[in-house]
């Protein structure tokens, strides 16, 4: 089972960025069926013709979305009744459709909308209850080609519905189910050799198949598992074998799985402490507080958060000494003790958390060179510190050491 | 002249957008060239070679990116060897490279990084100063193969160095040139109908082509102007009069043209005026103070944040009496006021501004729904105050908010 999706549209190809074969393929996964290729083309017949031919003869479905408007640069109903040899014929019960949608604004239909009560001859029509290009399911041979409108308020109603249920009838019969593991802190090489004796495990049994993907974005790598079978039961239970598995070679290096994200993680786990949280950011100028405050109920746990940004900041807002800023210098752990330090007495709350680095591209000496940041955590327990190196631009280094922060606080949570 | 994208991993082709094409058809739409097809790819040895091959067939130039990993899911590198029928070679001079990428973090390369040593018998390779996998550009007979790393990080620095200038030489003819213009806090319909007698004119003489785009992403506008000719003079002065026909109509609503951001503008205007800048933030959580950070040499202007989440913490960092929130509560133009009072004290900057909202999802009220947002902005002059309702997700409103302090202290700065 092989099945394709094809955009169409110019404006796809470079101003506007594809999100539709995403959600097109999310939907679908939800019914046991995976995409095995997307392709973008734009207005142009040759092009839209070579494509959907391609694609009608590696896999079994078809999915074209877009190019169903009035206007001249639509043309995906002449081109696939072109290459399916088939012709378009005209409906009355659509243009009727078409033409109340218009009444129900008030506007008189143009001309050019007839074109849109044209379909494929054998085409089952998805009337659009939302706009004006009905979608199309035709059967063609053993295969099948559906086409559904660009905008999104008017093609999700159609798949949610009768694509879904109609595909799911006729090609679905397998069960998929995935896992994805978060890990931070680990670089993906090291991450990927650790994992291959369970990589490498007989995971294909008992008629499932498993796959297996490993992707890095920023400095965190995703582990991700997907078991396709027949039964949702056994699904489950080898989906949990999986993740047993890589929590045995990892342990506490897996920071959450699926939605979970580091920021989601250090909450749940404030708040089932009931404990609450400070923050003093210089380098990262309010990114560790934007990220905390991104979870809805935040305010439950996170109390308050101070950037300073200048060595006067530090002094009048978290209290650190002249002293220590003078023989440490700014950027240093004995002034992200202060600072940690500070927040915690002026704020109250059980932990505090502190990040004082350098994230360029100016500023950087050869002894604390553009990347280098210091990190302290503070509790009733006492304070400790870090010093790290990253790498990246200005922004890119504000992200690291915000995620590094978050991890840092999430192993003391846990420690 | 043909030229396709083909974008590889499996994830793209459901739980990650595919940003990647549309950056580069931006970039080589700057020198003239188009893309006219993209497609994705799962890691799929087969469904990889089959698409390759058939864009081989179809275009003069083929963009493949990612897949160019340490890990056994990556098979960009045997795939292209394959269809090419050219030997993959092992290069001593990349893995010195990929070695003292690790070295820089004081890591041990692993075993599995070797495979990104070896490249297509016959490319120019391009070395990669940020990360592992190294790029390359294979002639191949008279077409172009381009192999790129999937990290947008590793790919930019590459597309936007060698790859363009090669292209260029070997293709573009034409010479394009563009203009953005940005506009915050208007809608796209008002500033559409606005434009309209600029787009109108006829500004395709003395052989150039102009073309107009309009793209509204948050709450900001972009009027986008296009120029191709064959002189570079007479199309940077065509840009300028379209410029000037569009600041004569719209004015001070633009904030900014080309790379230009409200936080850079906002930044080159107190840098200006050698004038510092604090805030006081509540529902923003601290992504005004971290937006405003991003900026290099912000360090000269900005003093310091506070992100105030608890009405103690209001109290306590920025002075605002218990008398103001008990009696107009924590979301109000009076609090806003009196915590752009409160930082402004406290730190002695010259201006501060102040945010104070619902971000929701929960927290709302028949009087003060979510999305409610106070501002305040003070200064020596005395202090002003604003509320704005926005809508969307808890994510959306933090940045709507955001933005729009940005412009109320822009206003502010220029008024």
């Amino acid at each position: 089972m092989r099945l394709e999706i094809l955009c169409l549209g110019s404006e796809l190809l470079k101003d506007k960025i594809n999100q539709h074969s995403n959600l097109i393929a999310q939907k679908l996964f939800d019914i046991g069926l995976l995409v095995s290729q997307v392709s973008i083309v734009g207005d142009h017949a040759n092009d839209i013709e070579t494509s959907f031919k391609g694609a009608l003869e590696r896999s079994n479905v078809v999915i074209i979305c877009g190019g169903l408007g009035p206007t001249f640069d639509d043309l995906t109903r002449e081109c696939v009744s072109k290459v399916l040899h088939r012709p378009l014929v005209f409906s009355s019960r659509i243009l009727k459709q078409i033409r109340s949608q218009f009444s129900l604004v008030n506007r008189r239909m143009p001309q050019e909308n007839e074109r849109q009560a044209y379909t494929i001859s054998g085409a089952r029509v998805l009337l659009n209850s939302v706009g004006t290009a009905p979608g199309q399911i035709i059967p063609y041979k053993n295969k099948t080609v559906i086409l559904l409108p660009g905008p999104a308020r008017e093609l999700l109603p159609m798949l949610e519905g009768v694509v879904c249920s109609y595909l799911k009838k006729k090609y679905s019969q397998k069960l998929v189910q995935s896992l994805v593991l978060h890990i931070h802190g680990f670089p993906e090489s090291e991450i990927d050799e650790k994992i291959q004796p369970v990589l490498q495990r007989h995971w294909n049994a008992k008629g499932m198949k498993v796959t297996f993907g490993i992707l890095a974005h920023q400095a965190i790598v995703d582990i991700k598992a997907t078991v396709e079978g027949r039964n949702a039961v056994q699904v489950r239970h080898w989906l949990q074998n999986i993740e047993e598995a890589f929590k045995n070679i990892l342990g506490d290096r897996i920071y959450g799985k699926n939605e979970e994200t580091l920021e989601s993680v250090v909450g749940q786990l404030l708040f089932k402490r009931k404990e609450t949280l400070s923050i003093a950011e210089s380098c990262t100028g309010g990114s560790l507080a934007d990220q905390i405050t991104n979870i809805p109920g935040s305010s439950v746990y996170f109390k308050e958060g101070v950037v300073a940004y200048s060595d006067e900041s530090k002094r009048n807002l978290l209290g650190v000494s002249r002293a220590i800023l003078k023989r440490y210098g700014a950027v240093s752990e004995s002034t992200a003790k202060a600072m940690a330090l500070g927040i915690l007495k002026r704020s109250g709350s059980d932990w505090a958390v502190s990040i004082t680095g350098i994230a360029g591209p100016g500023g950087g000496t050869v002894a604390k060179p553009v990347g280098l940041v210091c990190f302290a955590i503070a509790s009733k327990k006492g304070v400790q510190s870090w010093i790290k190196q990253f790498s990246g631009t200005r922004r890119e280094i504000k992200s690291k050491a915000s995620l590094m922060a978050l991890t840092l606080l999430r192993q003391s949570l846990m420690g």
